[in-house]
């Protein structure tokens, strides 16, 4: 590879695609100039869309093919014969090291599976995650696993814990971020056993995160931590309930300032103000969710992003690519793996330097 | 009992006991004349109290106790010890029918063990849930359980959608209330097990109830359906997310309706639409949850209510107390049980009515 960072992209994933996913690519390329495209998909379609963006056709190249994932395909169908559709062929390009990412649109199951199936787990990772930025009244917090995995043991939360914290250092640039693992209570009797044993060995583990124990559904908005902790159900459930709960407010509160004269000469004066909270909650402003834990980079976009979205999307999969995201988890990953299996093995930590000593058994 | 709605309280729950209790029932007073308490507490508090709501005085008796239960004690000792106390009185009053229902604030697991404990759960109800209304943009919704289960199975989840549906039915006043399922997703074959089976059972079964599905934790706010139905450790965390993405709202436009000369102007002219929005958003208005499945009626207030937020509560003990909650709930459980347990039951229903046709099995 060049010094060129090189992103491939699914053309024909996503509600509006190619076009978004195009438009995307050159809003990105405006703001990130070493950036390179490989763009898989239907060549009819996108060749022409790129004369409108002559920077960007220059930076990249399109590679056909013929399939591509739906969005209703079950993913056991993606998996059976989608490895050569648009979706299959970009992770395949990020596996066979030609692309530093693969940023995605629409089907996040058949995704899920063909990345799964392509890049395979990273060692010591059970099961992948997917991480996403959420705003919070302090701006902005990770929160894993947003679906990946229905039901969670203890070891995969202890995993996603060390995996939000890699996100977290990674493109919130903290250098010992704050994690909570999210439950119904904040005493330790409450919750399941998986979290509370998880819990139990987050407090033991030497790994760089600031382990603050348990978070409540109200902590998540509060921006308690800068990772939240929990499972694919839970974790889905409370991202979506934070967008619906934000998608009401924002549309009783476009009613409310319609209802009189007063209230509409209000919104004149307040609109920027306003617009600039509307900015902050938009999910287009916080796009680009991470499967975690592949040997590969996989940036998932929501499917009805717009073309501003699908750049944050991208500028998700630069500042993984650029921070050696793969490399704070592996260097975790060993640390937990000595700190708890390591009888022998002691490890101090001065300023940021971990410093470790092995004391093998005498027979 | 006399024609009188009798209430009864346990004066020393939540944050601002016994002030706000005191006051708090002397709001729901005004609004529902025939209203009756019976207040549970340290009477050298409460009574002193009493002299600044004259009406209050005159339709309350005070029941001395010299326990409480603290907003911290584990729910086994408040079991142990707490039946003498101002909560368990209370509850112990609407087992022995001096009550109609008893609205408690503060510790909800010591409300729960104790509810449980003395009032027993319903014939057909395996286990107790806790539902409450939640604002949407089309108004309210009913969602359970909130908190009283970290696991349930298929069969508590069916009995959840019962009685949402008949708390739905009294307090809403939707005949046929439509209800839904919390999943990851719409499609059938999402989710776990647990509700793949109820959401099967609910498709089959003739209750008085429109089932629609799954829903996802964005048609919470959406208001998709009359009642969420959901385990207790995602309902607790649903509900917290609601208010906690609420606060977090709230927080920032204020902080962006004073960040300029022109947004400030805004706010003065908009002031009492966004009022009228804060209103409908304040947990305040949605107070009261109700421990649903128990043979008598015990209502939870917020600890940290207002004396506004205990009224509500108490207007929630009030509609359960005049609708018969528990007759519906009971005819639900009879007609599920006949669909699901009876071969040799057919049932169809005609505008509204159920006709039943029991064919016994020959010999």
């Amino acid at each position: 590879m060049t010094s060129e960072l090189i992103i491939s992209l699914d053309a024909m994933g996503g509600d509006h695609a190619p076009e978004i996913v195009i438009e995307g690519a050159s809003i990105a390329r405006e703001r990130v100039p070493n950036l390179q495209f490989i763009i898989y998909g239907d060549e009819t379609q996108i060749v022409p869309l790129l004369t409108r963006y002559p920077i960007l056709k220059n930076c990249c190249e399109v590679r056909h093919t013929d399939k591509t994932i739906s969005a209703n395909e079950k993913p056991s169908r993606a998996l059976r014969r989608g490895r050569d559709s648009s979706m299959g062929q970009a992770i395949q390009s990020v596996k066979d090291g030609q692309a530093h990412a693969a940023v995605l649109a629409g089907n996040t199951g058949a995704q899920m599976a063909l990345a799964k199936f392509i890049l395979r787990t990273m060692p010591g990772i059970d099961r992948p995650a997917l991480a996403s930025l959420i705003p919070t009244s302090r701006g902005e917090s990770v929160m894993l696993d947003l679906g990946a995995n229905v039901e969670c043991d203890k070891n995969n939360l202890v995993q996603f814990a060390i995996m939000g914290a890699a996100f977290a250092r990674t493109v919130l640039g903290v250098i010992k971020p704050t994690v909570a693992i999210l439950n119904v209570g904040v005493e330790e009797l409450k919750g399941s056993d998986a979290i509370k044993e998880a819990d139990r060995m987050l407090k033991e583990v030497n790994i760089a995160m600031d382990y603050k124990g348990f978070t409540e559904g109200n902590g998540i908005g509060a921006g308690e931590v800068d990772v939240v902790v929990t499972d694919g159900f839970t974790g889905n459930v409370a991202i979506k309930t934070v967008e619906g709960t934000a998608k009401m407010i924002a549309s009783l509160l476009k009613l409310s300032l319609k209802e009189s004269l007063m209230s509409k000469i209000g919104a004149l004066f307040a609109g920027s103000s306003l617009m600039s909270l509307k900015n902050h909650l938009d999910p287009n402003n916080h796009n680009g969710a991470v499967f975690m834990g592949l040997n590969g980079l996989v940036i998932k976009s929501h499917g009805g992003a717009s073309s501003e979205g699908f750049a944050s999307a991208i500028g998700v999969a630069i500042d993984m690519a650029e921070n050696d995201l793969a490399g704070k988890i592996s260097r975790d990953l060993e640390n937990l793996n000595s700190s708890v299996d390591g009888l022998g093995v002691i490890q101090a930590q001065n300023d940021g330097k971990v410093v470790e000593m092995t004391i093998k058994e005498q027979k």
